[in-house]
């Protein structure tokens, strides 16, 4: 039986890509809803694409670890964002990485970082491979600076070390996949509960290394929450934090790694924060007459301490797509789970807090479901619009199509201006570069103080123009958030797609300090060049 | 009338200092508890001290924010440990700073450090001089390195400046004072929700600098966990982190100067995440059999996902000091509060959570309350145990005892190792040294993955002994801690104090990291010497 493939170009497994009847529905939906035309070609065929060779060879103890196929090579060359799609949609590959690294142990990571500092190598951090903004580029323009470029993908260090019931948390191997690492962990009853919509092509070092977002939409939000610990190989000696369930002494040298994006160090294990298995549930799906009502009502369940799993709340456009409810209504989304209590009290409340604000709760609004282990073993939920998203975006860059999110955070006193504002400037640049489109925005997280906005952007656009319009798209929205108070990113990571915005947004004196740790920890700068710094 | 002032040498207020018949009840109560005689000795007096002649002057436009002033000097040489208040009681003041500056804003605090770093002076940002870390000192023999120390009062700086309701969050100087900045928020109905022991005198600064644990026994435990964004002038220029609810444009800037204990920069100003003010309290108080059984039922509602504000457990000897419980039982003090909603159901689950473990709640055990600003107008209050305790060391102090506290946090697993690996230390350590003595032990904070443990030690010692007796004593129980998985600081800090143990605890290539950080910054090395880094 043939190994089951990733899809070199787009998201996720190659025999998941939509075709057929479900790709021509879309292509018809597609076009209804963009009143355009769109144009449907063919996905492309790795036969046809013909890399640089090579300026790598591995030394023989590396070469087993080692691959310079072109499927290797082609899948390293770029994450998924829509920018990573179109290009390998077009086999537009002028940069693949020389080599991709398969080690199979620390000692193997050990050996690549000391052989590629020999060789003056660039090295890239893979991950899972699912960045969204320019994070795991085997190439580009800098890679000249280098006498070669090395992906490093981690998932074959993919297990569970260890267990500590009575702590609640696990030594977990960096390369592990999402469903990888939930697999183990289930015989035990425990769950790391981590659920980027990324979760199946995702690994823990790639959620640590760039301060994923997950499951929990309040309280803990980032996995940086759950970290006890962290094991990172560098280039200056490996780093291995202490086991702790929290700490005052200095500065938290997790902290520091959590969002390093592979330009410190090779994350090679962590011990990791893990719930019970959940057994209470409650939700309840509540609807505004306006977005401003499910915003009031969104800040009021940030802020009265119940702490829900779930707190989506969808405006009217994404309402329609993910509700089903076509009435120009807005809905929250609203979910409780624990392992330990009936949860009929805190979903009372608030569910009240949403009724102070005008919120109704009516029967039968259909949500589609989060991904989540108790739903693991039904296809359907592994095929929910969640996790499927991906699938649909490939389809729509096969179209012709801009298609892409983007996503930010700011307090709440903020909301409405960058709402606006990014809206706005979103919408005129839609309409000027591509003659149309739209954009819909629903909550991922609510803190306190403030939410976690995430916009969806569809619009029509050409084969061939694809890039030059959403870079335009994409710059009208970043500067928009910038000027209105938001963060370039809450939980996407800053990549090579977000330095301009992340420069102007980060401290110069933390720039400076940033730089120099990086320079004690990576001399040579040979770690992810580009990203974040350098 | 005349200020009310500062004791320059021990805790607090003055005027507050334990004196006459509640002195004379204090040395019969602890010569009785520890069948030892105890010499009283009178307070130091201001006029006895003969500081060293100040080693600079300041230039006319800091002249009028710099004091040279004896009791300014001496009251800025220490902070408040035991070992502090020791060496102020004995008037050994053999390195105070040359000058104390008090500057009225965030310009006074760049032109110092300029004319810092013109004269070759160290800077020693003071917060409100509680550290009980060696984190203030005003000098030492690091000093001479340098031709001058100037320790910096930020009291000054101690205004609201902005609130945001809707966020609920305000702009805080870093100078203010628990009581001041509490008083501020108070007529918006607001509240930061931060009293560590140390409330009354100590301030914002210090509490993001040192990475302070405050009234939350669970959740957000540390006052990181408050941080929007943080304004903090270095010699390299002022760092201002843009306000953000979440973030994870790459490492967290906020995180670098968490903890950072004025060695990279004076913090000026924070904007701070707040409550509102509670208005349901629920509590109970759980007796059990063992102190074993106590530890499990804390675990339990740790990971319950319930969030009492309080989950404080005492064992034997503190449940007899604290809540008048002499029959050997462990006590679980459990406390909820919420401005939202009532809390039947949350104390209900956790007392069950205790209940499954052996716990009994009778009636009539009477706890010392936290401070909490409800409680704020009673005197009662403010003189409860927990604040007054310090005055408490200091008479302890006088009559040549050994007393202090120490903490740390540990995985669940790891905590009876810990507990019998202290306990055992210190107990052979304050017999082969002191003949006798007591260590006993609580949780302040209880995390999902393990408990932070407090111990308090009291000891028969003499005058003229008591520092080198405590260190050894201190030395036992802090390799007792690493060689346990412990911590060497869950909320104390660092300081020059920690700086053995802190240096084994801490990953190698970070502290490289970390160095670079600091030179970058600090070119100089002129911030706090010899505080966790240089």
């Amino acid at each position: 039986m043939p190994e089951r493939r990733r899809s070199w170009w787009g998201w996720g497994w190659a025999d998941e890509a939509l075709t057929g009847d479900s790709a021509a529905k879309l292509a018809t939906a597609v076009a209804a809803a963009l009143g355009a035309e769109v144009e449907p070609r063919p996905a492309p065929d790795l036969g046809d694409l013909d890399l640089a060779p090579p300026r790598l060879t591995p030394p023989a103890g590396l070469a087993d670890i080692c691959s310079s196929d072109v499927y290797d090579r082609s899948g390293h060359t770029y994450g998924k964002s829509f920018r990573d799609v179109v290009r390998g949609f077009h086999a537009d590959l002028p940069h693949p990485p020389d080599l991709v690294a398969f080690p199979r142990d620390e000692a193997d990571v050990v050996d690549l970082l000391q052989w590629c500092t020999d060789t003056n190598a660039a090295v890239v951090p893979y991950g899972g491979g699912s960045s969204v903004v320019g994070g795991v580029d085997g190439g580009g323009d800098w890679a000249t600076d280098f006498d070669g470029v090395v992906s490093v993908d981690l998932t074959r260090l993919d297990r569970v070390l260890d267990i500590d019931r009575a702590s609640r948390a696990a030594r977990i191997q960096a390369g592990a996949l999402g469903p990888v690492l939930e697999e183990q962990l289930r015989p035990h009853d425990l769950t790391l509960r981590h659920y980027p919509q990324s979760f199946q092509f995702s690994t823990l070092g790639g959620w640590l290394a760039t301060r994923s977002g997950g499951h929990y939409a309040t309280n803990w939000t980032h996995i940086d929450d759950f970290v006890e610990s962290m094991r990172v190989v560098t280039p200056s000696g490996i780093s291995e934090s202490r086991r702790l369930p929290g700490s005052g002494a200095g500065p938290s040298p997790d902290r520091m790694f959590l969002g390093s994006e592979g330009t410190l160090g090779i994350i090679t294990e962590a011990w990791m924060r893990l719930q019970d298995r959940p057994t209470f549930r409650a939700s309840a799906a509540v609807r505004f007459s306006s977005l401003a009502a499910g915003v009031a009502a969104a800040r009021a369940v940030a802020q009265a301490g119940l702490f829900p799993t779930n707190c989506r709340l969808l405006d009217a456009g994404e309402a329609r797509a993910s509700a089903g409810v076509d009435d120009g209504s807005a809905v929250l989304v609203l979910g409780f789970e624990s392992a330990d209590h009936p949860l009929d009290a805190w979903i009372g409340r608030a569910v009240e807090c949403c009724a102070d604000h005008g919120g109704e709760t009516p029967e039968g609004i259909k949500v589609s479901a989060k991904p989540d282990e108790q739903r693991e073993g039904t296809a359907d939920a592994w095929r929910s619009a969640f996790l499927r998203a991906p699938y649909g975006r490939d389809a729509m860059v096969a179209l012709g199509c801009v298609a892409e999110t983007f996503e930010t955070a700011v307090t709440w006193s903020g909301f409405d201006a960058l709402h606006q504002g990014v809206t706005g400037a979103v919408e005129r640049a839609l309409k000027e570069v591509c003659g149309g489109g739209r954009i819909t925005c629903r909550f991922t997280h609510v803190h306190p103080d403030g939410p976690a906005p995430y916009f969806t952007v569809l619009a029509p656009s050409r084969h061939g123009s694809q890039l030059a319009q959403w870079a335009e798209v994409k710059t009208a929205a970043a500067d928009a958030i910038l000027a209105n108070g938001g963060t370039i990113t809450h939980h996407h990571a800053v990549g090579r797609d977000h330095r301009p915005w992340y420069d102007r947004q980060r401290p110069v004196p933390f720039a400076l300090a940033l730089s120099a740790a990086k320079h004690a920890l990576d001399p040579a700068g040979m770690l992810n060049p580009g990203v974040l710094i350098g």
